[in-house]
């Protein structure tokens, strides 16, 4: 029988845990310094949750679990794991209303099931972070999730980020201010979204073959064409305005962002922000503001988001504003993995020192010693059996524990304990009531 | 549709997942102090992987996941929902054997999932919390776990706990030297495992229903009589002794039962531990020590475990010794719960202080105080709208929130910030830069 882990899943050995810990207890303590609050909802939903929500293609991927009992036969299925993070927070929105805050803000991380082909750096259960801030239509949400990411970003040691920020109702604006037909604008947004990747004739192509006519696409390219890349935000909000042509949707969009910039001007996001016309997100539910955060030399985004405020109410029948960012924690992961970005305390040494048993008869004091240095705070292994003491030292080189401690018949005689740093290879004799002392110093 | 979560399973509200973490950290804070590690297994499992491990019982309640793509209509199941954290470590064991420290020490802290009728206090979505230590069979493992258990249940404030200790050898050979038949073993530990509440009287009845030849079943129920519950450990190893009449398996339980207390006589353990001869754990899987961790007017236990050294090498074909616990955290939160023990940091308001809105042309202000407050370590929550002043303050003390922060016309023009007190009703203007100190002074 194998005993892999299922086709697609993963198993953490304690290292991968301590570096997933880290990162994530970054995320979580900044968050909770934003006023953010967690959130946990079950691995498996009732199946009319989630079914119809993540369109045909979403519906294939999700794992089903069977009926039991009696009803296990005949192959029907009532609950299906969590696909994302979003549908669950809009149940619990409805179900809790009344007892959650009017502005809710919660962070949720936690682990999601895709049926989807396993492939590099895409796994079948895998976690999701996500942050949302519910109930308000202010830009001072958008402006505090971005300082709050910003925060992580800069936390974790991605100090050259790049949060990359645009708005629906603009590109919208401007695809119905050139002229493109109202049934033709999705369309347009997806062929707009390849801008940075094909190019101005690749996107002009794709237009005609959706059917834009031609005069409103050579518009609409014009109007991309003309803000340039490495234009200032002041450069980009100008052409927008003008590309708007008095755009009334378009128009407020504009000025959120205009908003938006003014508010992170003393946050931590202030600096990093660039608004980008070729920022479309795909043909995803945002109704206002669209961001994603990059890094130098890194294809594609390790953060996205957005405000979405027609999705939150799906099961209350009724708008409820929205805006969220969603954190790409596995893509963190690999990154900062790839890039030697962990700081020693998420590296760290199973303990931070190993005890050794001089003989069966001193195992007593071993424990003895092992708790006294426990309780002044040090993560303290005990090697279990009187096996030869090169075998213990060994064993704690092996498993990178700096410090070893040995009471020999010496040491025992003298009160101390033998401490041998196994970096450099020194052997200390330490008074017993000062091991605990010593070996936090060399820590 | 109904907005619940799934039967049997519970969202997790924010404070309820800051009481769930706080008694999660000082788990895991306490085992990586006796050098445990974490690990962290896949929700989902190959069915392969988990039938047959559970009894038929066990596979009853297993939640089993459909097959995808072509074969979802076979009504076919090839994964399954986690049903305990033992089999997945015995998986893991053997799949990593090469990679894995010699003395694997885990802690794992994970949900599991089981098809059990929901009713008050069990969920088909819990956590468990298990702690093993793998590959020796030194008493020294046995005195750790205790030691480390005890210190759990000290942290979360279970003072007057008492670790309940057995052995099975010894109950084994208890019965084998009353002259019950080999075949009946079992039997004779599932009737004895009742004592405690069924009496000798019940005890004898079932005894003699389960075939249990009458002079056999006196025997066995004198040397337990001749055991007073209140007993010191001393005069119970005594007794075991005499029950034993020279037993080899069962001397060989007496013997390492001694050396686990001389051994925890200097750890945390001390002074908690109570052998106690009707601890019988049930029909599991245990090969040598038992143990259960109760506190004063509370029926069952917090946590319990063992040795059982044929089972973590199933996937092997060998034996692996291990030693375990495991910490009933449901029960344990609930417990906690019902006595008021979590500590304020447990049950912490959102945020030390909001900062309100004055009007919308001073978000920027507010957004600009709140990143200088954060940066000093508070947590920081901001109302997001321009509402009327009182609302705001109406919101922060709906929310528990301790202080107050507002910059009026008055305010900014000398320079401070206006804290209210939200307790006492106290206002004080603090300036700017001293607004983080007057908050952590207050907290």
């Amino acid at each position: 029988m194998s005993t892999q882990p299922a086709r697609g899943m993963r198993d953490f050995l304690p290292e991968e845990v301590r570096r997933r810990q880290y990162v994530m207890g970054v995320i979580a303590e900044v968050y909770e310094r934003y006023g953010f609050e967690p959130l946990e909802t079950p691995a498996a939903e009732n199946i009319e949750t989630l079914l119809g929500k993540y369109g045909e293609e979403g519906d294939k991927l999700i794992f089903k679990i069977l009926r039991r009992g009696e009803r296990e036969g005949t192959g029907e299925a009532d609950l299906a794991l969590r696909y994302d993070l979003t549908v669950p927070l809009a149940r619990v929105v409805a179900e809790y209303r009344a007892k959650l805050p009017k502005f809710f803000k919660r962070y949720q991380v936690q682990p999601v099931w895709r049926a989807d082909r396993p492939q590099k750096g895409r796994f079948r259960e895998f976690y999701q972070c996500d942050v949302d801030a519910i109930g308000s239509r202010s830009m001072a949400v958008e402006a505090e999730l971005l300082a709050a990411a910003s925060d992580v970003f800069a936390r974790l040691g991605f100090g050259d980020f790049v949060i990359r920020l645009n708005d629906r109702r603009v590109l919208n604006g401007l695809i119905d201010a050139s002229g493109v037909p109202a049934e033709l604008h999705d369309s347009a947004l997806v062929a707009l979204d390849k801008l940075d990747k094909a190019g101005r004739d690749g996107v002009a192509a794709e237009l005609s073959s959706r059917g834009v006519p031609a005069q409103a696409a050579a518009t609409l390219l014009d109007c991309f064409g003309s803000m340039s890349a490495s234009g200032t935000n002041e450069e980009i909000l100008a052409a927008y305005g003008r590309g708007l042509r008095g755009h009334e949707a378009g128009g407020q969009g504009l000025a959120d962002l205009g908003q938006i910039l003014a508010l992170s001007a003393s946050t931590s996001a202030a600096g990093h922000i660039r608004l980008d016309p070729s920022l479309a997100r795909g043909l995803s539910y945002y109704t206002g503001a669209i961001m994603e955060i990059n890094v130098p030399h890194l294809a594609g985004s390790l953060a996205g988001g957005g405000r979405y405020d027609n999705l939150i109410g799906m099961f209350l029948g009724e708008d409820v504003p929205a805006c969220g960012i969603s954190l790409g924690l596995e893509r963190i992961l690999v990154v900062m993995g790839e890039r030697n970005m962990f700081p020693p305390s998420a590296v760290a040494a199973p303990a931070d020192i190993m005890l050794t048993v001089w003989n069966a008869q001193r195992l007593g004091e071993t424990l003895a010693l092992a708790a006294v240095l426990r309780k002044a705070g040090l993560r303290v292994d005990v090697y279990p059996e009187a096996d030869k003491i090169g075998k213990q030292f060994k064993y704690a080189a092996s498993r990178g524990v700096p410090f070893v401690g040995v009471v020999g018949d010496d040491e025992q005689a003298k009160g101390v304990v033998a401490i041998k740093n196994l970096a450099t290879g020194e052997q200390t004799p330490v008074p017993r009531d000062q091991v605990a002392e010593f070996v936090k110093a060399g820590r």
